[in-house]
């Protein structure tokens, strides 16, 4: 079942507004990693919550309580919030636009992460060309270049941008949905497992009662031509490492090799945990990943993806092998990919009708067939909505491979934002008529 | 020549006045390493100089030049401040106290580096049991601690209380001084060796002419009971690995295990550099020390110092042998002692009379022969002293082993406090009778 074709032109007209609202979300710093910006991620969280609350969409502000950082600065304010909202299901009525239930009952929550970057890329001298507060619209190259542009703002303001358009058209979300946005990921998210387990746990009366599928926008295509739909998530696995060794800090001049230093050590020990070709050495570690098999590898090479694009997305010569499904095993099923916890709950069915309905979106849209990949990126809420709801979770990314997500001068580009946006609403209306 | 009684007992009677001003050093923030702080390090030149003033030391405040740290922070005061006194050689005269020359026409020249400890030590929650800007006086056990105590404005404040004694006592000064102070050494002391040398080159007009030996006292005891003095240094080698890959900052997710990544070539890098026993493995490196002989090795085993006194000092079991001889030329002629450029330059003649007399001062105070050490510290002025003027170089320490110099909970026992300023200030008396 396609979308209107109102829809789609309604996208096209209001591309100008739609990137303009881009603007003002990444105008927020709202940059999780430094405890002085806490006040920003809240003010993002709460300039969504005010978005979605003019779009229509009832919001419940959950506090996830205290969330302590670079110890010296936990003066700062240490809460936060998550914005989360839902369509009414009431019919329309008194001119208030609110959401139509449809046929099927099925419902779908996306969850959307209001994420920056990572670490303190956000000054001019870190390498950015221009303001990284500032959305700069790259008219020769239709880039949208700002600090989360790509990551995750831009695909967060996708779903804004559809609800809007069916708003003011008039016209009934094809599903009904539940959003779940937090603006912590990239430092871990305190507080919203719980949350989320909380809510399910409440049955009929919690936020997620009636969800059939998730979809979650927060990550990327692998090259900066095809489409991609993600089944799969390796995740992180921290280890850490104690030395212990002199009671306080010494001078270097008055005990350098004379004591055993916690560093050299430290360093010896780091220095044995990965080989020159990226292979980890941690005895067991590569045992907790399922080895892959023919069909497998032939998916690895049938991508399309080459050795140029990693390194044109890298920025260099860097890739660890010169053989594409090697580099592709690399990023998609190496290291840590949950395997040990579940990994029916990570690995997702492709065949799923939610992944068969975001294929057919990026078909209309795009013309093209979907690159089907394992993403590096953890975004752990993935394995806590699979376990809590036994849904299906698609990734859908909106971005390219090349977006420089984290990085500086990060980017989105102007067609991935508008077409995406079709992508997302086209998506509701497949899920609408599959399930 | 020992000092005149009048001397140690005015040291002794006014040791809480002595105690009073090293707070008010202490009170001043000059962390040399924090661009932020570059205001206080001027505030601790000046503050310096009055003292200097007060106690009618003719003063000249250096302009160093610039000296940019920390990028950002380019925009704090960059320029810093050398003051340098002279006492006036002109007989008394008119009530005002001023230098006598001496007979024997010999010049002093004394080199305290206002210096402060490294890095970003000042918070209580790195580990400081008081405030490091109050100057905390431990009754029980004499410790006056606080940041700087020690290294470097204890033994300064000493060159103080030997003048304070001759100016109120009316008593000529022993010797003609020349003082350098100079407040960035922990970071280079920029322009510092440039000044000098400039002033060198002036000759008959330059600050430093007939200066006939220099003493420093800038660096510790080898334990925490016997006074030391230290004849050579080994120096500081800047190696920098640079190892370039990918062309930004990458996304761990997306990139990871999949590209070469620099820090864990760097890692490795680093790992070949030391070995677990402290040996330094860079190709060449021992070739530049001179091996010892059976006497160097006497030395080593005569010197009062055990594995305890570096373990007790160090707050922890860490020392990298049990054999003290191989701890202590870990110590003293390990690594990079300056062979290349001058092995005699730092390496002074311990029978010299500047050695001789600053023995007789420390056997007059503290009824103990000294050790004769060689110290890890770099303090590179002393180089520049010793080629500039060619003439020796003794290191006096005022402070104990168990000091904590660049540590938290920096601390200068009152006993070195009170007993070091009558060691500096019999010291005069020696060279004065001596050269």
């Amino acid at each position: 079942m396609p979308a209107p074709a109102s829809f789609s032109n309604y996208i096209d007209t209001h591309a100008e507004a739609f990137i303009k609202r881009l603007g003002e979300s990444v105008a927020i710093k709202s940059i999780s990693s430094d405890a002085r910006r806490r006040q920003d991620v809240i003010t993002m969280g709460n300039w969504l919550n005010s978005q979605l609350n003019e779009l229509g969409v009832e919001t419940k502000l959950m506090d996830l309580g205290t969330h302590e950082m670079q110890g010296a600065d936990a003066a700062t304010p240490t809460s936060y919030h998550r914005a989360s909202g839902e369509r009414s299901d009431e019919e329309d009525g008194a001119g208030v636009w609110t959401l139509r239930r449809t046929a099927c009952e099925s419902f779908i929550a996306v969850f959307g992460i209001t994420v920056l970057s990572l670490g303190n890329q956000a000054l001019k001298t870190d390498g950015w060309k221009t303001d990284p507060f500032t959305l700069v619209v790259e008219e020769d190259s239709g880039r949208l270049i700002g600090r989360g542009s790509t990551d995750d703002k831009g695909p967060i303001m996708g779903w804004l941008n559809v609800i809007e358009a069916h708003k003011n058209l008039g016209i009934a979300m094809p599903v009904n949905m539940r959003f779940c946005f937090e603006g912590m990921e990239e430092n871990g998210s305190e507080g919203l497992d719980e949350c989320i387990q909380e809510e399910v746990k409440k049955g009929k009366e919690g936020w997620f009662d009636g969800v059939d599928c998730v979809c979650i926008s927060d990550n990327y295509w692998l090259n900066t031509r095809t489409p991609a739909l993600t089944y799969g998530l390796r995740g992180i696995a921290y280890f850490s490492i104690n030395i212990t060794g002199p009671g306080q800090d010494l001078h270097s001049g008055l005990f350098g090799r004379t004591v055993h230093e916690p560093m050299t050590d430290l360093i010896k020990l780091m220095g044995k945990l990965v080989d020159h070709n990226g292979a980890i050495l941690i005895p067991g570690i590569d045992d907790m990943i399922p080895p892959h098999d023919e069909e497998e590898l032939k998916l690895y090479q049938k991508m399309d993806y080459t050795i140029d694009d990693i390194e044109e997305a890298a920025g260099g010569k860097v890739a660890l092998s010169s053989d594409k499904a090697t580099v592709l095993m690399g990023r998609m099923r190496q290291a840590i990919p949950f395997p040990a916890r579940d990994s029916g709950c990570i690995l997702r069915d492709v065949k799923h009708w939610n992944f068969e309905a975001a294929k057919k979106a990026i078909e209309a849209v795009y013309k093209k067939t979907p690159d089907y990949t394992r993403e590096g990126g953890s975004i752990p809420v993935t394995l806590t909505f699979a376990e809590s709801l036994g849904v299906n979770v698609l990734l859908l990314p909106m971005g390219r491979a090349d977006d420089g997500a984290h990085s500086t001068n990060e980017k989105l580009d102007r067609s991935n934002f508008i077409e995406g946006t079709k992508v997302l609403g086209t998506y509701l209306y497949e899920v609408g008529a599959a399930a």
